[in-house]
């Protein structure tokens, strides 16, 4: 039986790193005979220029029937000042949200090769592999009531809402145990007990649901000193699980500390494993085609997409032994570059990555 | 004419730093003869202990008569699991809200002598001086309505209120934009405007009150990418400014950058500069009692007090004059301390200072 897979290239260097995301997943097609048929749309700015909006009703019709969803990157400054209503950020949160896509992975790996480009000292980073499992349909980012309004004295006055129910935190905190259990089998819950309502909430239920994984530590931590620890030592951490606005903060700095973010993917997947993948870093509308973006954050999201929604093990594992192929033979995109490696382009990297597969 | 200052020690290593701080205080107090009165009371723990509420009423009104409060940390595991309405940070959080103490001053700044700790590489962070201003009495530290509450099906759920006032905003975006006149003259202002209502409020805000800054550098950055350029790059930030949330998680990791945040203070203001001053760091329950503690960040809060609520610069240059002595003494406490420096206990370091002064 065949497999629909529905490629959304977005903004910037969407379109870019996807054509050689799709080279290799259409190699992987042939080789390991996965049957997947691919269609292709729009999402974010792209889509706003095409339908109007950021996400049209016949994308998100073609997305609820794929099995899975590549995604580029969206955003770019053409859109920054349309109606906020239609800004392309509106057309992810929105696939994200009727999808019901609440499981974010977004790994932050360390790649040996690439050592030195981080930030922080060799001895901190050495090794570093961290997984932040974000909650990503709830919370602050859909809560309702949200309004902007004038008050009867005159003044403007804005809120969010916050808000958490029960079922929400025991599927993600679900989904935290059991990455932690084919990991290192250690936990850390992060969130603000000490003010927040909506944590309290949170921590309660995640206790309640370590009582059916007895083989995970668990622990919990703020989310102010969870943001010290990962600069000070985060080799400390294995799995982390977190909510939505928590997890978008601490997952981009735990990203930065690789040093290398044009490298990590990620996924968001429902509760039957279908997802979307996509690169953690955004579409750099700076360096938009120049041929210059590095591509393998997404060719690596192509292998998590055989993982985590196939269950492709040995297709996925392959993809990301070519990666490291790539690595060790000294290929580097700019942003990744270092003294003594061979500058190469979008295209080239991911004509390497093809070749070693 | 007598100034009052009330000496608030609270939990853990709270009262052994406090201890330290206060000599240092009152040697100031001779040398300057700067007329201060101190007197004591308890917060956090300690009250709970005393008063069976983490700030008493007559405490409270202490505070409000006071010209100055100087507080050392809250909060411990013996106080865990009692009732959450009367934990020791509810009295933190009453006695910042309660006085209106809005402006949150919170620098992250490296000492030269201290490079070394840092987990980043020291290119990045040598000569690094930050100073994260956040709001302190408002969001959804204190926003109403918050509920935890069982719905119709059983569940049980819970939420927060993050709500902005444009007033709220234009206070704390002047004192943004004050610090940075005195200092280099550039501004980050950090939101979530791409999600959240109140982040619109807050950008459109900041971006009125610049018109009376023309001299200062604004610019915007999304909480996420705030998070990422800290660890990639930090010393591109001169001040930044941003709400109690992002403020709590921001002033954190930029503290852990230095590698010292036994070293970092921090003042909370109100609309006339009455202040509360207290060490960045917490009550460190583990090492309390013990002697070991660092009382520089509380000894730094002095300075800080001295320069903000009584403007007596001379006195406050002479304390950090006086903790420099003593780093380039080699004296350190065990947090600070490296190969080749002597270690000392907490009363050594503050007797160092005083001999310094
Ligand atoms: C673009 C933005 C709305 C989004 C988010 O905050 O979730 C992005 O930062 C991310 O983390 O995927
Ligand atoms: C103790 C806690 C309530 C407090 C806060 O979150 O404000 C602390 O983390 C701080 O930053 O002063």
């Amino acid at each position: 039986m065949s497999k629909q897979i529905l490629v959304l290239p977005g903004d910037g260097i969407g379109p870019e790193i996807v054509a050689e995301a799709v080279k290799v997943l259409e190699v992987a097609n042939d080789k390991y005979q996965l049957g997947f048929e691919l269609s292709y749309d729009e999402l974010g700015g792209a889509a706003v220029d095409k339908y109007g909006v950021p996400l049209a009703d016949e994308t998100l019709e073609r997305a609820r029937a794929a099995d899975a969803i590549l995604l580029g990157a969206v955003g770019g400054p053409k859109w920054d000042t349309i109606d906020p209503a239609i800004r392309p950020e509106r057309g992810l949160l929105k696939i994200r949200s009727q999808l019901g896509l609440f499981g974010n992975l977004r790994p932050a790996l360390l790649y040996p090769q690439l050592a030195a480009a981080s930030s922080l000292k060799p001895e901190i980073v050495a090794g570093l592999d961290i997984l932040i499992v974000r909650e990503l349909t709830g919370g602050i980012y859909f809560g309702q009531p949200r309004e902007s309004k004038v008050l009867e004295n005159g003044e403007r006055m804005a809120y969010d809402t916050l808000p958490y129910s029960e079922s929400e935190i025991r599927r993600i905190a679900k989904v935290g145990f059991d990455m932690a259990m084919v990991r290192g089998k250690k936990l850390c819950s992060v969130d603000k007990a000490n003010v927040l309502a909506s944590s309290q909430l949170w921590r309660a239920v995640v206790e309640e649901v370590a009582k059916d994984y007895p083989e995970v530590e668990l622990s919990h931590m703020y989310v102010d000193n969870a943001a010290m620890q990962l600069v000070r030592a985060p080799k400390q951490f294995d799995v982390m699980v977190t909510d939505n606005m928590f997890g978008d903060i601490l997952s981009d700095e735990a990203s930065m500390l690789t040093g290398s973010i044009g490298m990590l993917p990620s996924a968001s997947l429902d509760a039957n494993n279908k997802g979307m993948y996509e690169p953690c870093h955004g579409s750099a509308p700076d360096i938009a085609g120049k041929g210059i973006a590095n591509p393998l954050a997404t060719i690596l999201s192509v292998s998590m997409m055989l993982r985590y929604s196939f269950a492709q093990v040995e297709a996925a594992n392959a993809i990301e032994q070519a990666v490291s192929v790539v690595l060790d033979q000294g290929l580097r995109t700019g942003d990744i570059w270092s003294e003594g490696c061979q500058k190469v382009g979008t295209r080239e990297m991911g004509d390497a990555v093809v070749a070693a597969l």
